[in-house]
């Protein structure tokens, strides 16, 4: 069994797509986090979804957790509101975390490797030229590695 | 809406579990990691699956990904050699990420903002004595607060 047999579609983000539907994107798949394409659709980085999680709360509600226990608003509303019209660029970190990547015909063993050395359970699958064609989780991995 | 309406029941492991359960157990449900329980069922810390990835696979693996492509041995035993004997304690890094907990009337905020502040897509719901009750995910409360 190779990666091309284990990887699924998943939605991907640009650097251009406002933060807001990055947000929907991420709770609407059950993924890990948010794979982030160039124009051509090559695999830049990704983003955790604590990572987004922590660009949407406002700092008031991060520095003291207490405090959100008793704003008075609809939750998605405060995410939202601290969202604002940034975009997918603004959320991503100095210090790109690097999505690792494998060709379709890696062995399962290879891409457990390979995500190993990452902190992200998920690795993309591309092609000759490195456009994304799908994903691998490290939950579908460990189904078919284990067979659970 | 409060935590204890978003919190899902979520199989723990403790620290004489054997690994290879505890690797079981991570593949067998669709979670983003393993909350580490003490005698008592009050949340220790929380194993990243690519913690349990890395503490699997045997060095040579993932020293050379390569490698791991051409050795013809099925992965599930790979991985299961590389566990070997160890239980949950021995896969433990030295810095535990300490697991955030909420209680079950902590709004979908306040859990968020805990959240926030973690590495880890996943708080603890505790009651008055700190024993887990049920856990929440990322993906369950971005669904339930932005309506996904």
């Amino acid at each position: 069994m190779h990666a091309g047999d284990v990887a699924i579609q998943m939605s991907a983000v640009g650097e251009d797509t406002p933060a807001r539907e990055a947000a929907r994107v991420l709770a609407a798949q059950d993924l890990p986090g948010l794979i982030v394409l160039d124009r051509r659709g090559r695999p830049l980085t990704v983003l955790a979804g604590t990572q987004v999680l922590r660009m949407a709360l406002p700092s008031y509600c991060q520095d003291d957790p207490a405090l959100a226990r008793v704003i008075d608003e609809a939750a998605a509303d405060v995410i939202f509101e601290g969202i604002g019209d940034r975009t997918v660029a603004d959320l991503l970190p100095r210090n790109r975390p690097e999505l690792p990547a494998v060709s379709a015909d890696a062995t399962l063993l290879e891409v457990a490797a390979v995500m190993a050395r990452s902190n992200v359970p998920l690795v993309a699958v591309v092609d000759k030229n490195r456009v994304m064609t799908g994903a691998i989780t490290l939950d579908g991995l460990l189904d078919r590695m284990l067979g659970t």
